[in-house]
């Protein structure tokens, strides 16, 4: 029984979704976008700013990250805005560890949750082809545009996350299930994650 | 609905365990080992000889698989003997993919059965500790040489997979499933795939 889920994915692979019907197939908190708008106003920034400092690279104050106290301090407003906003999202992503009964989407939140035993960790990633079709679905962007999208997407993820873990994004090693949203569907990705989290 | 799993794993992972228990939940017909006594016997190689044969990295020969005839050709015997074996063992892997109700174990055969759309790839990986534990305890060796008899082996079906595939060994690009059998356990992999595959 796991109290706590992570999950990473592709961008366009589907996972925010698998994220929003997991938790409400588990009856779990979804902790996904929302983070960061929280995040954001407790740092009192407008949400029309917000865009562009999503999962966005941190420099190197990120190595010690566990180091950091779960408060805050008060030279976090010395700090780059999008680094500022990254501990503030690491604070609600603490404290919903502490709750448990939580689905996270993104923002290495298995990471900043590794002490947990009780937290499952998983990745989602797709073929590129169905990632196309979605992201120009979702986004309302031509064909040509969306392969630009994935890659410049992906890479900000993954830039993101191994600036916070270290760790290669999307490596087996670090996550307990990995799973192609393509091939299985959505539906039974989300079926799946309740069995192994049940 | 999935005709084929295959099941590729790191040593000592209980990937053959989870194949194994799998083909018997599913009513399916299991290739593991007895695919390399299959194919020895067809090449009328003593089984004491076969040891040191088992995915053993095959030289540039294997780059043009898919185009090597279902039936072999009489050239086969101007190979090594591993190759010839492999050559064997990929013969039964295609007859198993035409008649499907499967579960393959290693031997790269989600490649060689890259073909079919309800053929289902999955990867089975687990930590250090735990590997070493069931390496000492199934092999009957030290725990100082375990560890080594990890590397070794691993490094083995890594180079005998990329040496078929030209694909990395446990990416999930490759698999539709990647699953940690340590954090999870057996059976609930076994019961997972079980899901995934029905």
């Amino acid at each position: 029984m796991y109290r706590i889920i992570t999950i990473e994915r592709q961008y366009a692979s589907g996972g925010n979704e698998i994220g929003r019907k997991l938790a409400e197939a588990l009856g779990y908190e979804l902790y996904d976008r929302n983070l960061l708008i929280e995040a954001a106003k407790t740092l009192k920034i407008p949400s029309m700013y917000i865009e562009g400092l999503e999962e966005k690279q941190a420099g190197g104050f990120l190595f010690n990250l566990s180091k950091t106290p779960l408060g805050g301090s008060s030279s976090d407003k010395d700090l780059p805005l999008s680094e500022q906003l990254f501990l503030a999202e690491k604070r609600i992503i603490e404290e919903a560890g502490q709750k448990g009964g939580c689905v996270i989407v993104g923002r290495a939140a298995g990471y900043i949750l590794k002490d947990y035993e009780d937290c499952l960790n998983v990745f989602i990633h797709c073929d590129q082809k169905k990632r196309i079709e979605r992201a120009i679905k979702r986004e309302g962007i031509q064909e040509s545009e969306a392969a630009d999208s994935l890659k410049k997407n992906d890479k900000r993820r993954s830039g993101f996350y191994h600036s916070v873990t270290k760790w290669e994004w999307g490596h087996p090693a670090f996550f307990e299930l990995c799973l192609d949203s393509g091939k299985l569907g959505i539906d039974l990705c989300v079926k799946l994650l309740k069995e192994a989290a049940s």
